[in-house]
């Protein structure tokens, strides 16, 4: 088994097996009790956030262990929301942040405060200029994460954080991918972060809050980690966590170059393994370990499952892998194709031969997937025909849409149109994203009694 | 050493640590992923879930793992809240509730809710008519603990479960420090409780949500957990904590007879073994582990501290062993002696050896710290004086007050008065407390220009 999902979740690396074994004996009483076994659990949490500060670039009386990656921006968040009520209730963050960032903006929203999303380039990124642009008089906080979980896009921390200043706006940095590789530069203001992203445990993540920062934490009082995360201290499991941080980052730079080969092997040579396929993300501002690519005619849950028995764990952003039925936030945002969609997320010692296999076991794995949809004929030479055509695709879900277009486009002449009715969300993203790369043209998207028609206008 | 701090935190219990062990593993990846080691983990989780639940006696789709029991606490309080804002905004609480319940109280009314505290008897048990008469049409909410943290005392959770079906209002039972024991009887509407309490890791609690009572979970929405706990599951603890609960309960019934005995003997021994001690809770409806008692002219720090060095670990409710100098709430709201404040609770699996050298250390290190108090003095005959005394104690912290009345209660005549100016919180407490235990006659309270003024007067 070849586990390429890294970005989701990293197995637990060696050094943090062997930091929460030992601290199991250590580590299980209440660190504010005075006796023997609250005071050694007391020096083994104080150490635990030395050495994450460190590992951060903080002061430890800046950083406090929080139950997950996600409460950490929770709290994060809503602690500056609420001490910088005065200043207002508005919201800056990209449109490519992890959901924890979203689902926290669209409680403000909820609340009656208002949000401003940054767009992104067709390679995931935010342009420092537009994220400075988003930044108003009533910005309680923006929020600019330091590489995207989906793509690996590295964002423009540093600039943002410099424009942050000069507007007098905190920026929290969600930097749960980037933390194994190293600091996040830049004169940021808080910091997330999640264990288990780097192979620490699960139920560690960390909030760091600048001093200067003004912050209120939100919810029931609690006297532990500084009032800003409630609940009795997991101490074995931060022990764990601020140990591997700091093994990972000792492996990091080599791990980087390592890694860094390996996906761009996968960048270079997927296009010319399997046809149709789209790489996203930016190829060279990019987190060493993630390539992502997405595939035509290829329904992604079912491109998953074959490559999970062929074994290989990967994730995707197809509309058909998530519980709602849309593509990825990430993918729309960035205009990309969204069906077939493949992140690969190397875990550190990834072994090359296993990513050679991978690339041995594609090509075949997407062409069965596309025989098995009745996707093969779509390149095949047609007739010339009627000049225009529709296609109803209603009530079918990604990638039939778009395979239905593909069939049918070399039966108009050159000039005409074909129009493909779908209610699917992912035709939106994908239609245009087709034309894109068959080189057709994407006329446009009109309303239609069911859905929406999108018209298509055979250019070859 | 002997650690007996259970009710704060019991050390892990070997089947909990094979647990972690085992699925540290297995439990790694994201159960939300379709490939082999995110089936395995929603495998371990959903076993979880089922072993949880049956434990507690509910649906394995009405529980949901925290990473916490005072994150179950707030979740599970601010769900019912928000549910039900529609009725009214009226909390009940009893006023022996863990400080995570009265925080999450602390909270709504500080959003403009209303707190009603049902207090206790001296023995710190709610009357369950007390409690049904503290509900209201505007209700929300009632929360009352299955057995009391401090003092061990069991609540009569059925009859007040009882009560709140019959006025609608679901009741939530913190069920922590009684998890291990058994079931929570009666029909409960909600229920929290935390693994680090029975042996299992630190990082789970678990919130027991009936079907049927109207719940709206706060914060930012996150898919984890029935939407109910955000955050990336920690699957290894979830597994430990549902295995050592599993095991914990299969040894209840041995150990609840052994630990009953044990408590029991400390219960009765330590009024013989050491003067001037009050013994609290209730000696019969009673946690089986925890014993707490409080020794008259002891400060509570130092006592700890000596106990420590004789190799015990116990913890204190009195005023100078917390942040605030103030007096645990539950001595508080029961009106016993806090001074000298002992708690004893006893882990799975105590050495009776370990309880009878406890008995033979107390005296002795009572003495000694009542010694270097001097106030060893306080019991001499003494010849008769003035009418009635002042006492100039200000500034000066618990014991010092109610030693320093001791010193001179002799000095007047019987009939006469010794009045006591404090501004330490603990004599409100402790000034009764002792007139009680020493044949006294408290008279009462005065404002004074600094603090108060404490009256009593000498019958015997």
């Amino acid at each position: 088994m070849s586990y390429f999902d890294a970005a989701s979740s990293a197995p637990l690396h060696p050094v943090a097996r062997q930091a929460l074994q030992a601290s199991l004996d250590e580590g299980w009483a209440d660190p504010a009790r005075l006796y023997r076994e609250g005071r050694r659990a007391r020096l083994l949490l104080d150490a635990a956030r030395e050495a994450a500060a460190d590992a951060v670039g903080c002061r430890p009386d800046e950083l406090v262990f929080t139950p997950s990656g996600t409460r950490a921006v929770h709290s994060g968040v809503a602690g500056v929301l609420a001490g910088r009520r005065r200043v207002g209730r508005h919201l800056v963050v990209s449109a490519v942040e992890h959901s924890s960032v979203l689902h926290a903006a669209a409680a403000l929203e909820a609340e009656g405060g208002s949000v401003t999303e940054v767009g992104v380039d067709r390679a995931g990124a935010v342009s420092a200029a537009a994220f400075a642009a988003a930044l108003r008089a009533d910005t309680a906080l923006a929020c600019l994460q330091s590489a995207n979980h989906e793509v690996g896009t590295v964002q423009p921390v540093a600039e943002a954080a410099e424009a942050c200043r000069a507007a007098g706006v905190p920026l929290l940095v969600d930097a749960a991918q980037s933390l194994a590789w190293g600091r996040v530069e830049g004169d940021w203001s808080l910091l997330t972060g999640s264990a288990h992203k780097w192979g620490g445990p699960a139920g560690v993540g960390l909030l760091v809050v600048r001093k200067g920062v003004r912050f209120a934490a939100q919810g029931p009082a609690d006297e532990r980690e500084s009032g800003r995360a409630a609940g009795f201290e997991n101490i074995p499991a931060v022990v764990a966590a601020a140990a591997s941080l700091r093994a990972v980052r000792a492996e990091a730079a080599a791990e980087d170059a390592r890694l860094r080969e390996l996906t761009e092997r996968i960048r270079a040579r997927v296009p010319g393994l399997v046809p149709d396929v789209e790489v996203v993300g930016d190829p060279a501002r990019r987190l060493p370990h993630v390539v992502t690519f997405s595939c035509l005619y290829v329904d992604g849950e079912t491109l998953l499952h074959e490559l999970d028995r062929a074994g290989f764990s990967v994730s995707s952003g197809s509309s058909c892998t998530s519980s709602t039925l849309t593509p990825s936030h990430v993918l729309r945002a960035m205009g990309v194709l969204s069906e077939g969609n493949v992140r690969v997320s190397l875990p550190f010692g990834t072994a090359e031969g296993d990513v050679e296999r991978f690339l041995e076991v594609l090509p075949g794995t997407v062409a069965a997937v596309r025989e098995r949809l009745g996707a093969t004929a779509v390149t095949a030479p047609a007739p010339e025909g009627e000049a225009s055509l529709v296609v109803d695709a209603l009530g079918k879900r990604c990638p039939i849409p778009v395979i239905e277009l593909a069939k049918v486009i070399g039966d108009v002449p050159v000039g005409g149109t074909v129009t493909v009715l779908s209610d699917d969300e992912a035709a939106r993203l994908d239609i245009p994203a087709w034309c894109e790369m068959r080189g057709q043209e994407y006329v446009g998207e009109e309303p239609a009694e069911r859905g929406s028609a999108y018209v298509v206008r055979r250019l070859s």
